[in-house]
């Protein structure tokens, strides 16, 4: 157990020291608001288009921060710096999320993508606790009752299968949905969330859950059954990994021992079956039937994928105190610090090869922001730093296995 | 001179022995019409999905071979099997092709892609000649108009892009076209395709050449003009090579010599510029301003790249005599032959990473089927075996420098 809160002072230093003096220097763009997030390796600007994935990820971060690490006052300018330029031109007339904007915020990629207005809603939600404005608030609730009014069909007009012959239920709403509810809490009210998390914990733990294998299926018939298709057969092992820390949220909220092990077990069965035995680190994409898969990068070991394991394994380590997570945690921990880390400029490299060599050395891009890297530090700091207080929550026989 | 002819054999003989035995015994699918495409190392089927890219190419390559190396009736029965399946299943009720269907023929994804469109009609055209049918001609007609119809808003519906922010016009489409229109030559006739020829030509080699660089954008505003973004930035060395063997027929065509030796002159330039010098292979795709590129697999080596090389090459060497298309021909035919051939069980790899390592072990799949390989080989071996009758149209200067 005191090996593992000793990682707690590391990751807290990186994420102050290391990461977030990166993207207050290079990110803010004080001429039009919003945030650079196409960062090369030195913090260079390498492209102005602003990704809304990113806007309403990053005003969550400084949001969360300054709500949870204390009342920095650049924080909170960085997360308001976002969030004005999201509020003023992020938006169709339908209150559909855009895609991308030019710099100055012209639309330039219609709202097909409805993630855009998941991190816009979990943006919004985290800087209203921190600006107690009402219209952020607003801005949240809207959004979200849009995400689950065009949750059946998100894509919409710009959904391409033909309807009726193969329909399929993709895995990424239903786990956005699992850590989204538990970030709007505080708007939706506790009740909601009660009604709400059964049904999302359902489609992860049911219908995505794939018993034979014990793996998470990224799309599956509507009543969950495999489908033996490129799509169906498709495992995207970092999706699965982080969808089973939010389940350990929820879990933790529902107080369900239960559900715990259960998504302690799912974690660990994909670490097992998505680790790279030859080279290290976690595939990204995997075919379950072993063929291969249509994702040209399927080999490559990406940022989010490791640090969301991270997070993950020092959660299950928490809840459960099984010993199988502590020793997963070490080494995950010594492939991602060795291989993402920049320790010459900052942050983290997001995109390496199979054998760990960096593929595109940029720090951010048209995916990669101010986000799994400072909230999975923060994620493990705080979770391993409180390690003994939830110690003493555990039943005894836990402590003496893992003493 | 000589040494180049010695390779006609050598291309002939893998087409006969090496590729079409591969094709004729793992694709057809006998049941339902049409062909299995993803072919696993050995030939097993491991996905059953009909995708029109490649079920209209499969339709061209026998039809071709049938019409160009003799009437071998196998190959005719193999065309019309696709052709059939195609005919009763692949369009919709405005005569848009489908992106793909299942195996028995029902529609999967709906036809946004008008590439399904070109290369069904280039199937039928190709089939039209030696099937004499005039069902044959009529379909690859009236698929060649909807093509025109739809050809500045391509993606119709499915288009995701806001209107009027950053207009850009695709490369793909015209370079497509300027081999679709030779192909269909024999339907449209010769008086079109000397009014057509022209304002393909334009496209290539003035709107989408970089003037500056010597290479030709992927993406352009609509003036031609280079736009300073993702898709801007984006070179596709491959699709840049490859539609200089398309111009470099339309030159031959059109008695064009100055033409041919622009064409020769990029087709090198963009050589220099993809060639992996650390590795060798040519690079999938690079962003003109050195930044890291938005797709992941960007350093991957891919079959089709280096075999249109190869034509590009010989068809190059054969209309100028360059001896620098002799030597890189020879260079990304090593390379080629090396690493892609899979001389235990037939056809070729696919898909290598950056060191030349099978990423991918497939024979075929939604994009790789029975087009690139078995048409580089014929167009190689018949391009080199005619040599000397092509020699002997040169200008003495040129006779001398390559001799």
């Amino acid at each position: 157990m005191e090996d593992m809160q000793a990682y707690s002072s590391l990751y807290k230093k990186e994420l102050l020291e290391g990461v977030l003096p990166f993207w207050m220097k290079h990110s803010p763009d004080k001429e039009n608001g919003g945030y650079f997030t196409c960062l090369g390796q030195y913090g260079e600007v390498f492209d102005r288009d602003k990704f809304l994935w990113l806007q309403g990820r990053q005003v969550w971060t400084f949001s969360m921060l300054y709500d949870k690490l204390g009342p920095n006052e650049a924080w909170k300018e960085m997360a308001m710096l976002g969030a004005d330029f999201l509020e003023k031109h992020g938006r169709d007339a339908s209150g559909n999320w855009y895609f991308s904007l030019t710099s100055k915020g012209e639309p330039l990629v219609q709202p097909y993508n409805i993630f855009s207005d998941c991190f816009a809603a979990m943006g919004f939600a985290a800087l209203y606790k921190i600006s107690k404005e009402q219209k952020h608030a607003d801005l949240a609730l809207t959004t979200f009752e849009n995400i689950l009014k065009r949750k059946d069909n998100s894509k919409g007009i710009y959904n391409k299968a033909y309807p009726g012959t193969r329909p399929l239920r993709n895995f990424s709403l239903p786990m956005i949905l699992c850590n989204l509810s538990l970030e709007m809490e505080h708007i939706l009210g506790s009740e909601q969330i009660e009604i709400f998390a059964p049904q999302v914990i359902h489609d992860v733990m049911e219908v995505f859950y794939h018993q034979e294998s014990g793996l998470i299926l990224e799309n599956v018939a509507p009543d969950g059954s495999f489908v033996d298709c490129f799509e169906g057969r498709v495992l995207n092992p970092g999706h699965a990994i982080e969808s089973m820390w939010f389940i350990l949220d929820l879990a933790t909220r529902m107080q369900d021992k239960n559900l715990q092990q259960k998504a302690v077990e799912i974690m660990l069965q994909t670490l097992e079956y998505g680790w790279d035995k030859q080279y290290g680190g976690i595939f990204y994409f995997m075919d379950i039937k072993g063929h291969p898969p249509q994702q040209l990068e399927w080999d490559q070991k990406l940022w989010w994928v490791h640090v969301e394991a991270l997070v993950a394994l020092a959660k299950g380590y928490a809840a459960t105190g099984d010993e199988r997570c502590a020793a997963w945690f070490g080494k995950v921990h010594d492939y991602t610090w060795r291989k993402f880390k920049d320790a010459s400029y900052g942050e983290w490299f997001g995109y390496l090869n199979r054998k760990g060599e960096v593929l595109l050395p940029l720090k951010g891009g048209k995916w990669k922001g101010c986000f799994h890297i400072p909230r999975a530090l923060f994620q493990v700091a705080t979770t391993l730093g409180e390690l003994p207080q939830i110690e003493a929550e555990n039943n005894s026989q836990i402590k003496k296995s893992i003493a």
